[in-house]
């Protein structure tokens, strides 16, 4: 996309613990989407990124997630946990086709188990985990990676959910942060995936009973991976099955050679 | 696995091209997947590894490919092309499974459009191609690879089938060979993805219309393939998703310390 | 680096060939480090991208390439071939210091031999060659690279040196462009590496005998690629070793928290 | 290598702790080496891997790493700290070299900082360290590496030097453990790194401090390290630079078509 577009950004939020869970209301009265979107907004205009936030929920996903708010989301953070089942498929699908398109996804912490990061991982995303309130230290391993830009090392999260290795993903193609929690256990924390003409970046910090969102080291590492995940200047279109003729890349039609991506 | 245990081999072929086309019944009058198999025997022999091959159909896929077939199958070789949408899902879901268990999955050619290799892939696996007999030369270009074991650089393949870049897969793990075509195309014809606890590796020559699975220097890369694909000495099972304890890795239990991988 | 001050490029050259090659003289009179520096201004202006283009020759490379020059040099594209033993072992090490620290490097072509390029592998960089004026096709193979931006796939060169592999390189981060060549090889002939704080992209297109650098879409991959590997906004300082006291990243002194990196 | 031969391994030890370091002495009463040498010849027998594990000290550099001996090793484990210095240059580049053409390379703990490993890597190699007996948990985050094979997860060391990110490497080609240290660290403790026809293996855990040597599960992964790392059946020569005519791999010549890698 054209650097000098707004970048078009839409939270989703499931919005369920919010409805039923005390402690998850005392933290989050809006809900997480609003505090996480209410983040990239204010550093997005301090980094000078002209960008659009708008919240999607699960309530209204035929709409917020239809074919058409889709086609103009730039980037799609992605929050699940209880209710990874009531996605339906065909926005699933959707959303898949849309990251191979080039739209960014950034799927935070239980949305692991999300299906769309699932369809697009090709494994069982499964992982060792345990809710006890320990400290997670967030630790840069990519001395030149954008999305690490400006937070310490490392940033300390006082408490969280412990998620641990074994994770089941792929060997991300790049590793950007790795995590420890106060119990010993290690966990691959921040990892880029690319897929199609996508971008993915998940990131792990973040369960619903710990106000972890409302810190600024993770609103600006969120705040870097979505400008970071935003498309390249190319057609939204996945890479195409095409039956081409010898010499086509050489035809006249200036078309020939570019209509392969 | 034990490398003193015999290496159980699985040739999945489609079978329908072999029925209905008479330039492939020339060429393949008993099926490519008889060419492959003999060529695993001879050249797994040579090399000293006890191996047992066995043929696997779509014809016979519920008994070839049944949850008994599959638990004693080491590494499964997959050639497809007109039939991918008649192998059932839940046999897809099957073979992925036992991917993520550590069984080695060798897509061949076509196969790349196959269930198995889409799901683990997570992307189009779009391609660009032309069937027009062409020369292909298929380069190494990992030093240090034991896939690309005894073949000559580069393999020639008199006639074949282009395929062509943009291939839409992910970044390969190990990217083992690139090919290039008479008609100046090139492609990623040889690459690694490691899923789970599984290996799985793409690669592209062997078209049906020409005798590629005859050639000398095709079997060995096979032969190697399926060689390096096994599974390596672990409990065949996926990851699990597992909610452990504080201290659950010092505890005396000797279970304790070995459960999750 | 802050996005909004200006990019601030070094254009070396070796300026041998133009000296003593009438050939060369003829494409490039005034040098090829003209032509780049030139397609730079323009593309880089064109794109809003403010940025100051110097050149800097072997002939006075002491001064060009001094501390003082080097610490204000965001991206170094780096152009050599017959004089690379001229290149005093000084200048590179503060080369290959100033990539750790952050500064990105662009070699050019047969810089695959230069020192800097090499002490950043620690490989031979060898491969096959052959100076016939084939025709190149430059293939995009990563479809979500900023670097392949607004290019045609493929880049048709029309007479070009052949770079064969196997190129004995580290398997590269990320693969964005193969070649193919008139005579049948192929090359990895656009590749990311990150080493230290600093990015490498290395590109093959561009022998001293043919106007590779005068043609429009390889001066639009030089623009994406120096926007790309600029520096991200971190302390120039490379990754330093450190003995660190137990909890001194939850230390008051905020200083505590960001000294590592 | 043909995978009926013996195993040549060659064990470097630094041996000078063990000199001047009455704690060292009294783990290590015979060096180092001579446990990590043990340790391999026991676990390699009980794997049915024929081996022959010899001991090079710097002592007898000359002779126990002279371009003889390193012509008849498969691989090479290092371990060196305060006499890095001390290795000669020219043997350096030898074991460099031999890396290229195929030679295992194993460095352990401190080899961090030796000259074979860093002029193989390309960067700084700096890192966090703190000596406090601190327990270590080296955790498996690749579900499919040899390397990995027949450990716990974790591995706990009771007491170790902590090593900690960030650690200014290039991105591993894989990332087999990473580990996790009492005070919060986190350090990407097994990483392969491909180079030429070599294999490297970094392996952290081993401070002569504590008897991290005398552990069967370290053990367990220096003898998996070391049949990983064994050359492929590769000519032992580093890739070559070569001047290629047109249809050079069409030749008759058999000789023809190998002759590049």
């Amino acid at each position: 996309m054209n650097s000098t577009m707004a970048l078009r950004i839409a939270v989703f939020g499931e919005n369920r613990h919010e409805k039923v869970d005390q402690r998850v209301q005392e933290i989050y009265p809006d809900g997480m989407h609003t505090v996480i979107a209410e983040g990239l907004r204010t550093l997005l205009a301090a980094d000078g990124v002209e960008a659009e936030v708008r919240i999607a929920l699960l309530d209204d996903i035929e709409e917020s997630l239809s074919e058409e708010a889709l086609a103009e989301t730039d980037v799609l953070t992605w929050w699940g946990h209880m209710a990874h089942e009531d996605v339906p498929d065909h926005i699933v699908e959707r959303v898949v086709r849309r990251v191979h398109e080039g739209m960014g996804l950034v799927p935070l912490h239980s949305a692991h188990y999300s299906k769309p990061f699932k369809a697009l991982m090709g494994t069982t995303c499964n992982l060792l985990w345990r809710n006890d309130g320990e400290e997670e230290r967030v630790w840069t391993v990519s001395g030149s990676h954008p999305i690490a830009r400006g937070v310490p090392h490392p940033i300390v999260v006082p408490e969280q959910e412990m998620y641990g290795e074994m994770f089941d993903i792929p060997a991300p193609d790049e590793l950007v942060f790795i995590s420890s929690f106060a119990g010993g256990e290690v966990f691959r924390s921040g990892a880029v995936f690319r897929r199609g003409k996508g971008k993915v970046f998940y990131f792990s910090p973040g369960d619903q009973e710990y106000p972890v969102y409302r810190q600024a080291d993770i609103q600006r590492v969120l705040a870097n991976a979505v400008t970071w995940a935003r498309p390249e200047d190319r057609p939204a279109a996945p890479v195409t099955i095409t039956n081409a003729q010898r010499d086509w890349f050489r035809a006249d039609d200036p078309e020939g050679a570019t209509r392969v991506i």
